[in-house]
Order: C-alpha cells, then sequence, then structure tokens
C-alpha cells in the first residue's frame, strides 16, 4: 500500500473514531435525567424553536448551494467540473456536523440544570460532554469527509503528483469552499437571531419592566436560549470546520507545489496536515476525559487541564509525525525540523492570543475595571472606555501574529506559516468542546431559572456559566488568530496559483484592491449591525406588545407567547444574512471581472489586515463590556439596580451584536474571499480583466 | 531670470498677497464692535484661555523641536544637516499659522455675537472673515515659507536638476516633516482639551444639573468654548497646513525624478504644484468677497456659492498653467494635458467624498433619521446604529478614492496621483476659512446665551451654528480624502527614493509591516479616547465638586471659577499628547531598525489603510450622532428632555472624542508617518537592519 493510501486510511480511522466517541458520548449524554415536567417543556421548546430555524435555514441554504455548484459545474472544464459537487458535498458535511452539535446541546441543556440539583462535577460533565460531541464530531467530519472524497478522486485520476497538483487538490479546494459559504450564513444567521432576542429580551424585559434575566414571563427568554444554541453552537460549528480546513487546505496546495524536493517529498508535505490533524483527533478525544471537577472545586481549572494537556501532547506527537512523515529537506534550506518548529509556533501563539484575549475581556482584569469605573460617570464614558480597549486590544494580538508569523517563516518558509496554522487549529477537537459548553451552561442557567429551582442550584449552574463567558471569549480570539494565518497561507497560494510575481501595493491596481477588500468587513460589519438592530426593533415591539395586551403576563399568571418571537427572530436572521453573505462570496468575482487578479491579490491582503483588527476589536470590546457589567452585578460600583449597572447594561447590549454577530463572521468572510479567490484561480488565471487595457 | 526664480517669485508675490488679504482682515474684524460689557468679559476670558494653552503647548513644542531638530543634523550628514534647520522652521511656520487663525478667532466671536443684534450678514460676515483670516494666512505661511527656504536654497547649492534631487527636494522634505509633527501634537492635544471640556460640561452641566447648554452657571462653559478654538482653529490650522504642504511635497519628489522628459521637464513637473497652489490662493482670496447672505437667507447657500466658485475658478485656470508650464510629454506616454485631468480628478473627487460625508451627517439624511429613530428604544440602540453607520459611510468615500487613483493613474501615471492630491487641496484657502468660521459660530452662540442677548440674536447665531456643522462634516470627509491621496503618494514617493522594486506583500516581512501599520491607528484611537476619558473624569469632578462647594452656584448667584476648569484641560491635553505624538513620529525608524525598508513599505501601505478607514468611520460616526441628536432637540421623537433625547445625547456624547480627536488625528497620523519616512530614507537605505540576515 502506497503512503498516499496509509495517510489516507489512518486518517479515516481517526475521524472515524471521533465519530464513534460522539455516537457513544450521546447516548451517555441521552441516558441523563431530564428532570421535573416543567423542565422537560422548557426544554422542548427551546430544542423545538432551534431544530425549526436550523430546519429553515438549510432548506434556503440548499437552494444557494444548488445555484452556486451548477455554477461551479458550468463554469469549470473537464475534471474540474467536480469541483460543483466537492462544493455540494462540504456544504453537506459542513451543515451535518452544525446539525449534530446543536441536536445534543439543545438535549443536553435541561439534563445539565438537572444535574445541578445532584452536584457540580456530574453538571459540569454532562455541560462538557454535550459540547464534545459537537467538538469530536465536527473534527471527525470534516476529516473523514475529506478522506471520502480525496480516495474516491486518487481511485478515479491515479495519485501522480501532477493529478495531485492539478485536479485533485483543485477539487478539495471546493470541499473547503462549501463549508466556508455554510459557515458564513450559518454565523452571519444564527449571530443576527441570537442577538435580536437577546437585546429583545433585555431592554425590554430587564431595563423597562425590570423582571429577571431568563424570567419566563418574558415572551422572548425562550427565544433568547434557543438563539445561544443556534448562534453560538451550531454557528460556531461550522465556523470551526471551516477554519480547520481552510488551515489543511492552505498548507496541502503550498506542499504539493514545494519545491526543493522529490516527488515523494511533495506528497509527504501534502499529506502531513492531515496527519497532524489526526493525531489532535486522538489527543482530543482522549483528553475529554480529564475533565473532572469536585464539588468545591473550580470548573475552569478543569477545562483548562484538559486544553492544555491536549496542546502538550499534540506537540509531543507531532514530532516523530514530522521527522518520519516529512521530507528531510526541501525548498533549498529548510528541514522537518524545521516543520516542527513552526507547528509548534503555532500551537503556541494560539495559546498566547487566546490568554490575551481573556486578560482584555477577563474579570477583575484591569481592562474591565476600566470600563466599570467609566460607567460611574455614565454610559457615554462606558462606551467610550469600551471602544477604547477594543482598540488597545488589537494590539498585543497582532504583535504576537507578526512573531509567530516571521519565526514559521524562519523555521520552514512559506510552508511554514500554513503549518503553524495547521498547528494551532490541530486541537480544535477539544477546543470546540470547551466553546460549545459555554451556551449548554447558559441554557441550563436559564432553564433552573425558567422552572423555579432552587437558589443553591442556580448558583452552580451560574458557576458553569461564568466559565463559560471566559472560554468563549478565548475561543474568539484563538478563531481569528488562526484566521489571520490561514488567510495568509490561502492568500499566499492564491498568488502561485493564479502565477502573480507580487502582489505589490505600488501599483495603482493592487493599492485599489487593497482599500476595496479593507472596506469590505466595514460594509460587512455594518450590514449585519443593522440587521441585528432591524430583528431588535421587531422583538422589542412585540414584546412590548404581549407585555401590553395579555393581562397577567408580568406577574406571571398568564402564559407568554414565545413561539411568536422564536419566528420574529427566525425571520429575520434568514432575510437579513442573505445580503452580507451573498456579498462575500461575489466580491472577488467581481473584483477579477474589473481588474484582475492584481486587483484581487490587494483584495485579499486588504480584507485580511481590516478584517482581523476589526474582528479583534469588536470581539474583545464586546467580551469587556460584558465582564464590567457583571463585575458591576457582583457588587463593584454600587451593584446590581445602581447607575453605574444601568450604563453597564447598556454597554453590553452594545457589545451584544459587536461580538456575536459582527466580529465572529468577519473572521469567516476573510477566509471565505480567500477560498473562493483559490479555488476559481484556474479561472481567474484565463479571464481578461475590462480594466487590463486601459489602464496600459 | 530662469524659470525657476519666474515660479519662485511668483509664488511668493502670491504668498504676499495672502497674508497682506490676511492683514487687511484682521484689521477690518477688530474695528467691528464687541458688544457689552458682560460679552467683553467673557470673551476676554475666552481669549485668554486659549492664548494660556498656545503658550505652554508651544513651549513643550519648542523643546521637541530642538531635540529632532538636533537628532536630524547628527544623522544625517553633508549640506542633508540641514534638514534639521528646515524641520524647525516648518514646524515655526505651522505654529505661526495656528498663533495666528487663534488669535483672530478669538476675537471674532465675541464681535460676531455682537452683529448679530442688527442682523444675520454682518454676522455671517464677521465670522467667516474672522475663519478667512485662518484660512488665507495658513496657504500664504505655507507656501511663503517655501519660496523662502526654496530660494535660499538655490542661491546657496544652485539649481541644477541634481542639487534639486539630491539636497534641496529633500531639504524641503524636513520643512514639511515639521509642519507635520506640530499639526499631530496640536490636533491631538487640541482635540483632548476640547473633548474633555465639552463632555465634562455636558454629562454634569446638561444631563445631571439638567442646566442648558453654554450656561454661565456651569463652570466648564468657558473651557467648552476655549475648546473649539484650540481644536477646531489652532488644530485644524496645523492640520490643513501639513495636508497642504504635504501633497505639494508628494507631487515634488515624484517629478523630480521622473523620467521620459528632458531636464527642463523635470524642472517644470517639480514646480508646477506650486504654481497650482499659487493660482489657489488667488482665486481663494477673491472668492471670499463672494460670501454674502441676506436677512432671510441661506447661510450654507452663501458657503456653497463661494466654495464651488473657487473651485470652478482653480480648474480653469489650472488649465493654462498645465498647458503652458508643464511638460508636453513625459514618463514614455503621458502629456500636460493628463496633469490637467488629473488634477480636475482631484478637485471634483474632494467636493464628491465631501458631499458624501455631508449625505452620513447631515440633518435629515436617511442615516441620521435612522439614528434618531433608534434612539426611540434607547441608548444601547442609538450606539449600535450609529457604529452601522459610522461603519457603512466608509464604503462610498473608499470607492470614490479608488476611482480617482484609477483614473488620475491613467490620466498621468504616478505623478497625476500626486497632482490629483495637490488639486483637491488647491482651494484649502476658502475651504479652511469656511471650516474655521464654524468654531467662531459657535463661541458666538455661547457667548450670546452666556450674556443673555435675546431670543432674535441666539436664534441668528444657531442659525449659523447649524450651518458650520455640517460645513464641519464636510471639512473632515475633505480632509481624509487628500489624506489617502497624498499618503499614496508620498509612500510611492518613499519606495523610489530608498529603491524598492515593489512593496509585495507576499513576502513575510512586508505582510509583518502591513499588519504593524494597520494596528497603529487602532492603538493611537485608543490612547486618544483613553487621554480624553481621564481627561474628562477630572472635569466632571472638578464641576461637581464647584456644584457642590460654591453656594448658589446653579442658581446664578454666584461665580463659576472657570479658570480651574481651563487649567485642567489644558495639563490633562498636554500631558496626553506626548505618547501618541510620540508613537507616531518613531514607529518608522524602530520598523526600518528592526525589518529594514521592506517591513517599513509594508507599514506605510498599512497605515494609510486602516487609517483612511477608522478616520472615516469615526468622524462620519461622530457627525451623525450629532445631528441626530440636534434633529430629536428640534422636536423629533419625542423632542428635548424626551427619553430618546437622553439616549440621543449619549450617542452624541460618544461621538465627539471619536469625531474631533481620535479622527482627524489619525488623518495625521498617516502622513507623518510617510513623511518621516520620505525624509529620512537616503539614511534609511544604508541601514542594515537587525532581522536582515536572520530571515536568510
Amino acid at each position: 500500500m502506497s503512503f498516499l493510501w496509509e495517510v489516507l486510511v489512518f486518517s479515516a480511522l481517526s475521524a472515524m473514531l471521533a465519530l464513534f466517541y460522539s455516537h457513544r458520548t450521546t447516548l451517555w449524554c441521552l441516558k441523563q435525567d431530564r428532570g421535573t415536567e416543567e423542565m422537560k417543556t422548557i426544554g422542548d421548546s427551546i430544542y423545538e424553536g432551534a431544530m425549526a430555524f436550523l430546519k429553515r435555514e438549510y432548506q434556503i441554504l440548499s437552494v444557494f448551494v444548488l445555484i452556486v455548484s451548477g455554477l461551479l459545474i458550468w463554469i469549470n472544464s473537464g475534471p474540474l467540473r467536480l469541483i460543483g459537487l466537492s462544493f455540494a458535498f462540504g456544504a453537506f458535511c459542513s451543515g451535518l456536523s452544525g446539525l449534530i452539535g446543536m441536536r445534543v446541546a439543545t438535549q443536553c441543556n435541561t439534563r445539565t440544570a438537572a444535574a445541578a440539583r445532584t452536584g457540580l462535577n456530574l453538571a459540569l460533565k454532562v455541560a462538557f460532554r454535550g459540547g464534545a460531541v459537537m467538538g469530536i464530531s465536527v473534527v471527525g467530519i470534516a476529516i473523514f469527509g475529506f478522506c471520502l472524497l480525496c480516495g474516491i478522486l486518487c481511485l478515479r485520476y491515479g495519485t501522480s503528483i501532477e493529478t495531485l497538483q492539478n485536479v485533485i487538490v483543485p477539487i478539495i479546494s471546493g470541499y473547503a469552499l462549501g463549508a466556508s459559504s455554510i459557515a458564513l450564513f450559518a454565523r452571519v444567521g444564527g449571530g443576527i437571531f441570537t442577538k435580536a432576542a437577546d437585546v429583545g429580551a433585555d431592554l425590554v424585559g430587564k431595563v423597562e419592566m425590570g423582571i429577571p434575566e431568563d424570567s419566563p414571563n418574558n415572551p422572548a427568554t425562550i427565544a433568547d436560549n434557543v438563539g445561544d444554541n443556534v448562534g453560538d453552537v451550531a454557528g460556531m460549528g461550522a465556523d470551526l470546520f471551516e477554519s480547520y480546513f481552510d488551515a489543511v487546505l492552505g498548507a496541502m496546495v503550498i506542499g504539493v507545489f514545494m519545491t526543493g524536493t522529490d516527488v515523494f517529498g511533495q506528497l509527504q508535505l501534502t499529506l502531513l496536515p492531515i496527519v497532524i490533524c489526526s493525531i489532535g483527533i486522538w489527543v482530543s478525544v482522549g483528553s475529554t476525559f480529564l475533565v473532572y471537577v469536585r464539588e468545591d472545586g473550580e470548573p475552569q481549572k478543569a477545562l483548562n487541564f484538559g486544553t492544555l494537556t491536549a496542546t502538550g501532547l499534540t506537540a509531543l506527537l507531532t514530532l516523530p509525525a514530522c521527522l518520519f512523515l516529512a521530507p528531510v529537506s526541501f525548498d533549498t534550506h529548510h528541514s522537518n525540523w524545521g516543520i516542527f518548529w513552526a507547528s509548534l509556533t503555532g500551537l503556541l501563539a494560539g495559546i498566547l492570543i487566546g490568554k490575551i484575549a481573556e486578560y482584555y475581556t477577563g474579570m477583575h482584569t484591569k481592562p474591565t475595571r476600566t470600563i466599570a469605573k467609566a460607567c460611574e460617570t455614565g454610559a457615554a464614558t462606558a462606551i467610550i472606555s469600551g471602544l477604547a480597549v477594543g482598540m488597545r486590544s488589537t494590539v498585543l494580538p497582532v504583535l504576537c501574529f507578526i512573531v509567530a508569523t516571521l519565526l514559521s517563516y524562519k523555521f520552514a518558509g512559506l510552508y511554514g506559516i500554513a503549518i503553524a496554522a495547521v498547528g494551532m487549529l490541530s486541537t480544535t477537537g477539544i477546543q470546540l468542546a470547551v466553546d460549545a459548553y459555554g451556551p449548554i451552561a447558559d441554557n441550563a442557567g436559564g432553564i433552573a431559572e425558567m422552572s423555579g429551582l432552587g437558589h443553591e442550584v442556580r448558583s452552580r449552574t451560574d458557576k458553569l456559566d461564568a466559565v463559560g463567558n471566559t472560554t468563549a471569549a478565548i475561543g474568539k480570539g484563538f478563531a481569528i488568530g488562526s484566521a489571520a494565518l490561514t488567510a495568509l497561507a490561502l492568500f499566499t497560494a492564491f498568488r502561485n496559483s493564479v502565477g502573480l510575481e507580487s502582489i505589490d501595493v505600488t501599483k495603482p491596481l493592487t493599492i485599489c484592491g487593497l482599500f476595496l477588500g479593507g472596506v469590505t468587513p466595514f460594509l460587512f460589519a455594518a450590514l449585519s449591525l443593522e440587521a441585528v438592530g432591524n430583528a431588535a426593533f421587531s422583538m422589542i415591539e412585540e414584546v412590548r406588545r404581549q407585555f401590553r395586551t395579555i393581562p397577567g403576563l408580568l406577574e406571571g399568571k398568564a402564559k407568554a407567547d414565545s413561539a411568536k418571537c422564536i419566528d420574529i427572530s427566525t425571520r429575520a436572521a434568514l432575510r437579513e444574512m442573505i445580503l452580507p453573505g451573498t456579498l462575500a462570496i461575489f466580491t472577488p468575482v467581481v473584483a477579477v471581472w474589473i481588474g484582475g487578479t492584481e486587483l484581487l491579490g490587494g483584495v485579499l491582503a486588504g480584507v485580511t489586515l481590516s478584517g482581523v483588527l476589526m474582528a479583534l476589536f469588536m470581539a474583545n470590546a464586546g467580551g469587556a463590556w460584558d465582564n464590567a457589567k457583571k463585575m458591576i452585578e457582583g457588587g463593584l460600583h454600587g451593584g446590581k439596580g445602581s447607575a453605574p449597572h444601568a450604563a453597564a447594561v447598556i454597554g453590553d447590549t452594545v457589545g451584544d451584536p459587536l461580538k456575536d454577530t459582527a466580529g465572529p463572521s468577519i473572521s469567516i468572510l476573510i477566509k471565505v474571499m480567500c477560498v473562493v479567490s483559490l479555488t476559481l484561480a484556474p479561472i481567474f488565471k484565463e479571464w481578461t480583466p475590462l480594466l487590463e487595457n486601459w489602464l496600459k
């Protein structure tokens, strides 16, 4: 059996391990107690609302996938027509992992709340295992889908290096493109849904009516809980699916065209990213068993122990992989040791960027304390101070990124940069498990509140939830950091693919591209903020209407019409996700049509730069406002109900769509534009741009 | 007499015309009535506060100028040591024009209020002529200083093209650097002063105490009015001085090295920008006489008529200048007609970008109406909606900039881009007159309010003030648009100067530079927002203290201690301007020291891109919140005192430091970094960067 088949079989087995683990864990989760009748009813409403949203979203997306698949088949020729099919397959796999993750997450929320009645450890276990199903199945499906696709293509077209270069890898980029497109829509749609519901619930419920968060009397509470699932579980699953696979793709494309080594070396470089990811799967699965907490322990420490062990083990096991499965020398002066160091650089940079995000958005750190203090002089100073923290928080991650780029380049050239991204994302399985744990814990808290469980239970779920906020901030930093490295690898791959010698920003077309790309995240963010604004506006009107027209609702004597609120969020999310999503996918095409690959090169550099900066700014500002509010609620500067608290609530409400809708969508936007360009590069190369002769 | 001397003499004469006009207009202004004793007292406090600030600011800046001059003399060799002196001279000229402008502005505010007692036209005339002194003297001093410097250098070193290339133009870039550095500090310092006072006055006075704006009982009112002068007059004067001269410099540097023409052609291309600016001076001076309004007329129309006539005349007169004073052919395939079209492109793009800013920030336009409506659901939605408007408002100006870049490049190559910037800025004289009119009218309104002039007078000054807000928004858009084009010209000039073949963003060092440059405006904005926050915090404490400890202050029975508030703003502004200013100037030096010119090229591209986007975003978001508040005050959505109004006030307060401190400073930041790089290019070329061998 040749080396290629060995790698594919090993990876497919690793992926199957992941899927088996997910299956068993799902069964374990479903066996847990669902609690009282009331909890079951609430849990069912959340489950049904989330599933209804996903169903309608996937219906719309299937139309989109069909159209784009058709276009891809039409504009390509020869075997590359299969890009249309691999696109659809990628979209399917990404959608499937979102679906699996969300089914389990919406089953585990009630079970976590029920488990919290008996103890902290069981509750943590249920919530974390629910998240783990999501995390592990995402990486499992991504790798399994790849192995299947790659295997079929190799059987059909052979395994020569030319075939890999010109047929198989380009078709696989279609798989990445499909996943990316779905991720973009899922993130934007989910983000709009969750924030419309959240803002609506908070502004009318908490601010106007003065009822507590997650009160069952608030008609938007169920919608808010549904939103946590469709936004932070399904949306994030699709998001990390694409980050993960885009990083692999970037390294494969650079590896398959690598010079300074023999054909077997090229093959090794092409397949190494998949091997590293497979190692990451084994390690991630193993590490999930290490997450354990005592009744008086810290859930944060348990989660940290799991992720840090995973990181260490991955680093350790990557070394033999690099030494035995990578060429001893390539690209004139690089070696397999260099690849290992590059991968390690990525792993460490990922942790560091996450830690920086934690500092800027954490509880009781200097930046959030500054914001909390600024709340004393009112909402205006709270906002100004949060904006300043967000802007300042871009500096250290960017420096980290710069150092990681230079180091990994030093270690293994451009391939090193791509491998750093793979290294950073190799532990996605457990990282995502920790991320997806957040919304489950959040939901559990909501269910405990709504079904009137005791104070002790609520304090346990609060403890779990508080950890979820920190892990969410770390996860976002991590996602943006990996997006930056991945984008870099992808647009270098794009340059090679279209045969551009340089992307020179002193050329007028390229500088125009730079500005065009740079402005895209601003437009994209504006569109998604406006979408949230519009949706929240309808939600606010509806909640006000219900309080006005349903007698006894405020006192809890009548039942709120939650379904109506879910419907409003669903419609708004689905309607408003179309424009930004389409914008992202068609901008590169229009850029090439007008100005050719030189303009597009500038666009990709511009969108990466301004996208990374804006995503960091928005994610961290939002996170910092959130925790500043929590600190005040914890008793600082007057505590709950004081004027500073009101100011902090305003800050938090402003931050919500920034950190949960616009910010995360932008990090996908960057990669979508790069992957579109890379996938269509063979076609773009042939086009004669409108401006070509005009500018001569 | 040779061509060079003819041009210098013509330009010097034009500059002298400008200075003569400023002198005469100043005398006219000083002859106007100063009004009642009370008005005089208030006027004197503002005048003295502003002058005291300027004096202390200039003291600090002289130390800075001395140190940097010394460094420049030390690190350069041969005749280029004179860069140290030209730097100091540029700084002096820039400071002088700020001083002249502010002296007149602080004299005209009371006189405008006094004139408003008799009629609208006289009040407009006084306010506008006060602004015109500023506008015309800025361009006069800039050009006169240049002629003097250039004349002396030519007498000393001769006028051969090699001398121009290697000695005279590099020394002149020192002049631009001096002006830029002062502009940066003046903008940042002035911006912090004005917003600290403004936020302090508003938050305690309007929001907490419920007393009207500009109430004499508010201790921060005088400081607020002083702030309008030091920020919007002195700061803006220095700002446009540098924009204006940087554009000229960019075109000169590209022109003097132009190939495809003879030596005389190169000389013509080098001097043409100065000729176009001289034409702009004549036209600007002439157009100031066209600003006239009837009692029931619209001041906006009067100002528009003045600026549009100036634009048309400049376009008309630039044609013969290009045809007779530019080479018939250069750079293989460009002609003097091409230069004319490029200059016209710049002029039109400037107007268009200004109009777009007007649309996004104007009264009763769609974007501001959206924000006003969002105020109905509270401060959070008001902020979200304003952020979205600000982000969206970046798109059209960037498209405008892209089209202008491509067109001017098509017409006359890289020289065309530089000439477009010169064209855009050629009418700076009248544009700045209109800009500086704003704060004078604003101050006049404040004085009318404080000295208890009648309702009719106040309504006249309000009418003038409302126009000032729109002109300020247009002026800001214009400043950012010209900064983008100028930066482009400057960094192309830099690339030529250091002999880089390309600034290729697929090279790791350059991409790292791109990110390093891109993050600078975020850090810079964060620093200036934090500075405003800190200063405003001290101001709020002080105003609260005075209300608490001075009995009868709120009822107007006791006198507030305004001097103390002015002192707080002054100290804060001077302390906080040091760090961001130093950051801007030393970042390029550190970049080259570490990574060489390849890294620095990326830094310049990055800072231009992210700086332009952030500056547009912040300026327009701030302007839009301001006018949304004004619309509500005009009766929309509940009018003054309603809940939506309170939300709008919060939006406006957030927008203030964005639009008046961080935003405008960033457009200077971009140019400062480019000019530093260009001026030090001959030295940078020789340095061996730390990372050079390491990355190999």
